[in-house]
């Protein structure tokens, strides 16, 4: 298999999805119509539905019934971009190469850009796939993204990650907001698939665990993408997190400290699947994807 | 029946729910558990989880199974008031008498807290009633809720409410703005109810229908409100709307006038339950009282 070609598929079968599940630019609410437009199509790696569309193949069901879902986790990743990029939070001006939504749309198309995205995300999660057998797996589904999500994951990771910048790196907090900002929804995202797949406790449970340890590895690999890259690597302002004295995995590790930590991470996701005689070499694949893309 | 007397229980019964469904203010993410906490509490008149209930019990549900999807109402309503108030929207100081979220937490804090109380919403009407058996139930909610405070609804009404602020007072525009600010998620308060007590098609959307029509008439008595009241009396910074150049009923008709049609939204809520032989003392009360308030 040629990782980089399953990408492109996959991420093509994503962007289509989305198109079809983003709502129409008329009416007087069109202005924020095209800005939940504008921030979805901005691209990125789609990482978060690829995972799910893939673990649920994985655990015996079919990609069309993770495509909901897999819509789903992109509209919830892109509306935490668009209040992250915000001047009360991050105040970042460019994200992914163009305008931040509220540079491109302003400011209160931006909130509420990001609230519509949100919203519609649980739309979407209570509705596909169809039937009144999936109602169960359905409201699952939401139970898991919201509390994946919420204050209980990634909006606690945004919030911790803020006031950190007023205190002192330190290990415990640094893993803490990495685990709550960017590996909750990961493994929301892997362990969603298994849900769709109609998989057993166990497997979710491994699911959830690869989907975990892999979004460590993505977080440490973008804090050293950060403090390594230039602009036009990135599309985004880079450095941004050494300046306002956050605390990442190169600052409290170093740069070789950091890596090792991420292949650590890598690791530890394999195992998780190999425990639960799941191993795939896409899975695999893309838990070493995850730190690649730093290298 | 003593509206006062019920409204007062009722209240009492929804503040005592909403503590138990709030996230304890401790860990990393406690800043935005406190200001989600600090909004909530708030008070406010609990108008939607009231609805909900009432609608459950009169449509021969129990209130138990609708005390969850209440709470999820309230925080729905709750974070929007809270992204309604920041700077870059109606940049509100006050609300219910006291400073807004952002005034006392931050703008970050405050818009986290509101996305966190949106998501909550969803993991709650996911949970809530428990049990397989009522999956279909919990699934159909979300989704309800999630087109009606979505882009289709309350967020599609405040971007447009924004915008209306630049554009000549136009009837047409108004009444969209109020029926999707206001009246979907009033709507989707009174049919949730109807829902989960396992009421027909036909009573779900007469509960719809006079949910509808009592949003409006309640939006209508805010408009008046807004233009005939002190700070003390409304809690907040009152004739904002009349300065900002925002289209209301007041503006467009006249106090007599909006009055006036105020009381046929009304007649038209009480109007859809008489259809399908469902008129119940408690929600004509709720019907008359949601302009009383202006009077």
């Amino acid at each position: 298999m040629n990782l980089a070609d399953y990408l492109a598929a996959r991420r093509d079968e994503v962007e289509s999805a989305l198109e079809r599940f983003l709502p129409p630019e008329k009416g007087p609410g069109a202005t924020v119509a095209r800005a939940m437009r504008y921030a979805v199509q901005a691209g990125g790696k789609r990482i978060r539905p690829i995972l799910a569309l893939t673990s649920c193949e994985v655990c015996g069901g079919s990609s069309e019934a993770a495509e909901g879902p897999a819509v789903a986790l992109e509209l919830i990743h892109t509306y935490s971009l668009i209040h992250d990029d915000l001047p009360a939070m991050d105040d970042d001006d460019l994200r992914r190469g163009r305008p931040t939504v509220h540079r491109a749309f302003g400011e209160a198309e931006a909130i509420l850009a990001g609230d519509a995205l949100n919203t519609l995300a649980f739309e979407v999660l209570a509705r596909y796939p169809n039937g009144d057998a999936h109602a169960l797996a359905r409201s699952r589904a939401v139970e898991l993204v919201a509390r994946r999500s919420g204050i209980e994951g990634m909006v606690g990771g945004q919030i911790a990650d803020l006031e950190a910048e007023s205190q002192p790196a330190n290990e415990e907090r640094l893993h803490w907001i990495h685990q709550h900002k960017t590996a909750a929804l990961l493994s929301a995202s892997t362990e969603l698939g298994a849900i769709h797949a109609g998989a057993t406790q166990d497997i979710c449970q491994a699911l959830a665990e690869y989907g975990r340890r892999l979004g460590l590895a993505f977080q440490i690999a973008d804090d050293i993408l950060d403090c390594t890259s230039t602009v036009a690597d990135l599309g985004k302002t880079p450095g941004k997190d050494l300046r306002a004295g956050k605390a990442t995995y190169p600052a409290l590790y170093g740069l070789a400290g950091a890596q090792e930590r991420a292949q650590e991470a890598v690791e530890g996701a394999i195992q998780a699947l190999k425990q639960v005689d799941l191993l795939d070499e896409r899975l695999e694949a893309l838990a070493h994807f995850s730190v690649q893309r730093a290298g």
